[in-house]
């Protein structure tokens, strides 16, 4: 009988450092042993990444309504567990996802104030009980965030997408919104300072990974 | 005060001659004074043709969970509600849809044997207690249906989508569904027999409208 998967997730605002912090937490489970699958959400499968690029064009064809936007997020939530997810966990693979439904109450609950009951009514009918083992959330101050991202918007050249033009209070909305759900469930979620150099963030990181995933392991 | 306009749905599986009665209800409110809004479903503004176009897309990159086509088939029904139902509501115009929550009973439900409370899930959470108030529903056998599609794919040259390639126990039950609906629901619902000719079919659509709509107007 083989040993079910864990699914670890990264949550946290713009410019905390999620992908280098995804890429660190795949590396030290695999120093383990382990077969990980490395992802993101929303998307992490060919449909599911389609539907992330229609929640994510900025083009003003039309506003995209709220509801819209939260169904959106939860089919490419059902595409990613039934194709990706949940087939991995069950052969005994750990799964470290790039943000989850935290992000959803974060942004679309904090950030949009929408009623995180009807977040709650799609959680339930997407992943019917199932959340994650562990979330690491990465929390800084908005503005040092904010920093990071212009930085290295303007490094890249790159385009901010449709979330990312939000403005400053948004963001903090959302990162309130992450702390509270961090709060309602200690056992699950471990706060790290993302504040800190990246060296330290990840020194923080393993002592946390080490304790949470004892058991596990 | 505006008297709120009134919603006309046309269901129906493939080939019992949709598009072409919508145009003729279009018609015959316009003849009457109205403003009509045509549209169908799933689709009907920018936003939501591009889910759609997910929906509906032959390519096999992966399957498409049963759960994220619902949730994208009422992500596009919530947008297209808000950005075009609701406000030609709103402002008095009739609005005629090619498919609309039926069709998702019918297709998701009946044809790929979704339970229903779980479609009902999504329909109270996308439509808060809003229905059509009059659905038209376009019925003829199977077979006879099947042969018409064959036919209009030949002339045109065309390829058969997603749904479309389906085999013939779907159609059936795609039927069966749209079927009990109208039983379960005589009032909102009118059956129409499609398998007549066409100036047959809009000699009953006629009646049936004249009759239906004649306290609304």
């Amino acid at each position: 009988m083989i040993q079910r998967g864990r699914l670890i997730t990264l949550e946290g605002g713009e410019g905390v450092g999620k992908s280098s912090n995804v890429a660190f937490v795949t590396a030290w489970l695999e120093a383990r042993g382990l077969e990980v699958v490395s992802t993101r959400e929303p998307g992490g499968t060919p449909r599911a990444e389609a539907i992330r690029a229609l929640l994510l064009d900025p083009a003003p064809a039309e506003p995209l309504s709220v509801d819209a936007e939260l169904l959106l997020m939860f089919a490419a939530r059902a595409q990613h567990l039934a194709e990706k997810i949940l087939p991995a966990l069950a052969r005994g693979a750990w799964v470290v996802c790039d943000r989850f439904t935290d992000a959803t109450y974060a942004y679309q609950g904090g950030g949009r104030g929408l009623d995180a009951e009807r977040i709650a009514i799609l959680e339930r009918f997407v992943q019917k009980g199932m959340t994650p083992d562990l979330t690491l959330l990465l929390d800084m101050p908005v503005e040092a965030a904010s920093r990071r991202v212009s930085s290295r918007l303007d490094d890249l050249g790159g385009e901010r997408d449709r979330f990312e033009r939000e403005q400053r209070g948004f963001f903090t909305a959302v990162r309130d919104g992450y702390l509270t759900r961090a709060a309602a469930e200690p056992e699950r979620f471990a706060l790290i300072d993302a504040a800190q150099s990246l060296s330290a963030v990840q020194a923080q990181l393993e002592i946390t990974l080490d304790q949470r995933t004892a058991l596990w392991r």
